[in-house]
């Protein structure tokens, strides 16, 4: 048999779910990670090598069909260098655009989609203008590799402004006014190579420490929903994107904000391997291959929450109706996502009702 | 971490899909099978040796937490023997049973669940006083190794039962009476080891020389599906059953009909992956764990196509609404079971209309 074999640069959780997925439909994977046991490693083949290595990277790039990653932090311009050698998706322009918060700033403006107020900092001067012009309370932001919450730092008043410019110790920050939301959703998208794209519903979202806790889908806010999938549209019409996008939103008094662009299958969207008809990591696969999308149906009413640090039994948590049990091969550490719970229900009563059940008996190790 | 170990006898696409279903929740597997390139061998660690062969079977049992098995004809003797070592589940009772159609028989008619008649055969002249109880048409068939038709002869009159059974060669035959079906039934119930139990919907399955080449769930039957249940039922109590157990049942004119039984995951469950909250692959390893079990509800309706001998391609089947794509990473071989197809439809009709699209452009190589 002449498989199809994907190339994913990481081989994490997210790398395992997509191999979990991919596997059934017959696809073979190969991974590029540090870690030799990483939680994807049992999965396919895995070249233990770092991610900012080009000769890493093109070792991969040379044994598969299509490559793709589940991490954010490769160097734009080191995946870039083997597009000779294998299909890229999503692109190395998607890529390098979703690492600096400044660049997708601009492309939100471009598109006309809201977000915060900023200002780019790439000065201590430049943060005193900054906030002068924004006001307190305001976040300042390096403009690269922040994720679950790191690289950020609250700013209340004038005095605290040379502090946080010594602690992010960048020339490339970003200022942002402070949004005070009611609540965190995110909107996820497959698009494949042909244009074809599908969208799941609208995802609320909440955090724990900057930290994912908890998702729930769908939000089942129409008004909300049309408007998210619009700037979805357009972002992924711009980029000429192919694979799954995740935009991360805000819901104000004022409306909706966007927030960041994850390229790549997200963390909210974990609910709908057991929540939709096709997971996003199968239309990841999909997308990526130019295969027909599959449906985004949901099932029921999902919840997940993340397990953070620490697991609790199978045995327990399975004694909840409608949960599924995920672990990820992980050694736990305080605050590390080592596994998830779905939960789906037919009415949204019951599955918050079985989320409080979990939240009797766990607690993350923070 | 402390992971949980499976062992299976057998990698098969069975053993395949079990780990699929496990590894999400943690779950570690070891394998023995033969082929060192078997569809389930990249997914755990393979021993490769005989499933006659007690070293090898101690062997595994030595590695793992539970032993369970996705082929039927370990021998029952051999399997008992390394009861010392681990957890068997099923029990070696319980293969042994469904192993023997005579024994199998036996339990249906002390559990009152109505079975065609039939008449042990273990010698040419109990064959002839056998046909002239039964009458013709009838059936003999081996009473052990009997899969996807084989070790059975149809038989018409009296002149062909001399070639019959020169052509079966054992002494250990069955006479069975001709079974005029109008549709062939499965049903799949799971049993945890503190004697839980879950039954999925009554499943219609048709089949293609033999081998089972479509299944449709749920039958909508409810007076057919409250008898199955009790059916199935009878036996897991009566054997202290624990892990899936399959029906397969004769829909006639007089009723309902047990024909047997198989101790294990079985191919007219496939749909349940995708169209059940929890398919027949997690619920069986929730059961040999004794965790609690999960529901069986269906997502929709949905239908079973399997792949024998060839693959249609992945573009043009999943372009089909509802359709899930699986391949077994099997060589093709014809009449081999190397993948399937799942459809999930809200509606039967919708379900239908799919599987007339896969049959317009998939036919098996038989």
């Amino acid at each position: 048999m002449n498989q199809i074999v994907v190339g994913i640069v990481g081989a994490g959780q997210l790398g395992r779910m997509m191999a979990l997925a991919g596997i059934p439909m017959g696809l073979r994977f190969e991974f590029l990670d540090s870690n030799p046991q990483a939680p994807a490693a049992s999965l396919g083949k895995l070249h233990v090598g770092s991610i900012n290595d080009a000769s890493a990277l093109a070792q991969l790039a040379d044994a598969v069909d299509v490559m793709t990653f589940e991490v954010e932090n490769i160097p734009a311009d080191v995946f870039s260098a083997v597009a000779d050698k294998t299909v890229l998706a999503p692109s190395a322009k998607a890529l390098g655009m979703a690492q600096d918060r400044l660049c997708e700033k601009k492309l939100f403006h471009k598109l006309q989609i809201p977000t915060a107020r900023f200002a780019p900092v790439d000065s201590e001067q430049d943060l005193q203008e900054a906030a002068d012009d924004l006001g307190f309370p305001c976040v300042l932001k390096t403009r690269r590799m922040g994720y679950d919450g790191r690289g950020q730092v609250f700013l209340h008043s004038d005095t605290e402004l040379s502090d946080a410019w010594r602690k992010l110790d960048s020339n490339e920050l970003l200022l942002e006014e402070f949004v005070d939301f009611e609540q965190e959703m995110s909107l996820i998208a497959a698009r494949n190579r042909s244009g074809a794209t599908v969208f799941y519903p609208l995802t609320t979202n909440t955090h724990c420490n900057g930290i994912l806790h908890t998702s729930q889908a769908p939000s089942g806010n129409t008004e909300l929903t049309a408007k998210a999938r619009h700037y979805v549209h357009n972002l992924l019409d711009d980029l000429d994107y192919c694979g799954v996008l995740t935009l991360e939103l805000f819901v104000t008094s004022a409306g909706l904000l966007a927030n960041e662009i994850a390229p790549r299958v997200h963390n909210s969207g974990h609910w709908s391997i057991e929540g939709a008809a096709t997971s996003q990591f199968e239309n990841h696969l999909r997308a990526i291959l130019d295969w027909p999308l599959g449906s985004t149906a949901v099932t029921g009413h999902s919840a997940m929450i993340n397990f953070l640090g620490c697991l609790p039994t199978p045995e327990q948590s399975l004694d909840i109706p409608g949960l599924h049990y995920h672990s990820y091969d992980k050694a736990a550490r305080p605050s590390r996502k080592i596994g998830h719970a779905t939960i789906v229900a037919e009415q949204p009563d019951a599955c918050e009702q079985a989320v409080q059940r979990v939240l009797e008996f766990y607690t993350p190790a923070t």
